[in-house]
C-alpha cells in the first residue's frame, strides 16, 4: 500500500454542520491534503448550492461524502477515531496534539479505516460523541481565543496527516538542472581569470577574494543554465580591454 | 520578549483579495494562532459586512487591518518577507515547506518584524510580488489538486509559526490530579484483597492475572480522585458475601 492509499484510509466526519459552506469548505481541505472519504452525520443542509460553491475543484470529494443518521454509523470499521476538540476544560481524555495524533493515525492507517470526528460549529462535540473516540486532539491555540473556524481546523488536521506521510517535508526536486561540481569550478577559475584581465584583483595575493567568491558560489546553489549565462558575461568582459 | 510578542511581530499580508470573506476568514484564522497584524494591498472590498462575519471573534484584527497601495508599502521594516505560493513551475527561487519557513519566520521575529505574503484567490502572486520576499514557502499539498483557499493557507502559515515556538507542541499539563505511586500500589493491594474476597482468584496462585491488573492500570495513568472512586467501589464489595 503505498502512502495515498493511506490517506485514502482516513475518514473525515463531520457531526450536525449547521452550515453547508463549511461542508463544501472541508471537502476542499481534504483534496489539497490528498484526502477523498467525507462522512456527515446529520447535516442541517445537505446536499446545498453553497456546499458547491466553497467545495471549489473538490466536487467529487463532496458528491462522495456519506450521510449517516448517527456518529456510531459513521465510524463503522474504523480502528481508531480521533475527536478534534478545543474544549480544554474535558481533560478528562488524554489530549494530544493535532501532530502526535496525526502520526498515531498513520500509523494505523496504512492497514486499516481510521477516522477524525469534528462537533458542530457552535456546540462543538457532545460528550456522549466524544467518547465514542478512543484519542482526544486539538490544534494548539490561542488560550485567548481558540476558535477555529470548522474547515480551518479540518485544513489543520488533514495538513497534518499528509505532513506525517514518510518524506513529505522534503519538497519535490527543483525541476531545473543544477550545475554540478565541474560546472561550479570552471565558472570560479574562469572569474579568476577575468577578474585579473579587468584589473580587479592582484594574483600576487588572491587568497581572500577568491575564497569570497567560492563561499559566495557554494551557497547559491547555481543552476547549470545560469553558470553558462555568468560564463558568457565573462567571456564578454574577456573580450574588453582596459 | 515573550513568545507572545514574537508572534505579534509576524505581519500577515494579503495582496488584492478579492473576497472580503476570505479576509475576515484570515484575521480569524490569525487570532487563533496567536498573530494580531493584519496587512491588505489593494483589496477589493474593505471594510465589508462579510470580512465582519467571516471574523467572528477576531473583529479586532480585522478593524486594526493595515490598508496599503503597494506590497512594498506593505512590508515596510520587515528584514524577512516570505512569500506563500503553491506554483511550483516558478521554482527559481528556493522553495521551502511552510513548516521549515515558520523556523526562519520565528528566529527573527523574536527581534524584528518579519511578513508572510498572500497572492490573490484566482491569480496568487505575481512575479514581481514574489520577487520582492527573500523566501519562498508552500504548503505541501496533493500535486493533483493544491489549491488550499486562501484563508485556510493562512490557517496553515499561522499554526506553523505558532507550532515553532518553544514548547508549543506540548500541551498544557492536565488540570486534575494524577494518582501517586503509593495510591496506585495500594489500590492494586485493595483490588487483590477483594478479587480473593469475591472468590474470583486463587491466592495460590495470583501470579498471572495480578500482572494483568498492574499492567492494566499502569497504562491507564488513573487521577488521584479516580483511584478514590475504584477504591469505595472495592470497599463495598468489601462488605459484600459470597
Amino acid at each position: 500500500m503505498n502512502c495515498t492509499d493511506t490517506l485514502k484510509n482516513i475518514r473525515v466526519v463531520l457531526t450536525q454542520p449547521s452550515h453547508p459552506g463549511n461542508i463544501g469548505a472541508a471537502a476542499r481541505a481534504l483534496k489539497t491534503m490528498g484526502l477523498t472519504t467525507l462522512a456527515l452525520v446529520r447535516p442541517r443542509h445537505f446536499p446545498h448550492p453553497d456546499a458547491d460553491a466553497r467545495a471549489s475543484g473538490a466536487l467529487d470529494v463532496l458528491q462522495r461524502a456519506q450521510v449517516h443518521d448517527s456518529l456510531t454509523a459513521a465510524l463503522e470499521g474504523c480502528v481508531l477515531a480521533v475527536a478534534a476538540t478545543s474544549r480544554q476544560r474535558e481533560l478528562r481524555h488524554e489530549m494530544m496534539s493535532v501532530r502526535a495524533a496525526a502520526r498515531e493515525l498513520l500509523a494505523q492507517a496504512a492497514s486499516h479505516p481510521v477516522a477524525i470526528v469534528f462537533g458542530n460549529e457552535t456546540s462543538g462535540l457532545s460528550n456522549e460523541e466524544a467518547g465514542l473516540c478512543r484519542v482526544w486532539a486539538c490544534v494548539p491555540a490561542n488560550p485567548e481565543y481558540a476558535s477555529l473556524n470548522l474547515a480551518a481546523a479540518v485544513q489543520v488536521f488533514a495538513y497534518e496527516c499528509r505532513m506525517a506521510l514518510p518524506d513529505s517535508d522534503r519538497l519535490r526536486a527543483p525541476e531545473f538542472e543544477p550545475a554540478n561540481h565541474e560546472q561550479v569550478e570552471r565558472l570560479y577559475q574562469h572569474f579568476e581569470k577575468t577578474m585579473v584581465h579587468a584589473g580587479f584583483h592582484d594574483p600576487a595575493n588572491p587568497k581572500r577574494l577568491l575564497l569570497r567568491l567560492r563561499r559566495l558560489l557554494a551557497r547559491a546553489r547555481l543552476e547549470a543554465e545560469e553558470v553558462n549565462i555568468l560564463r558568457g558575461f565573462l567571456k564578454a568582459v574577456d573580450k574588453m580591454r582596459r
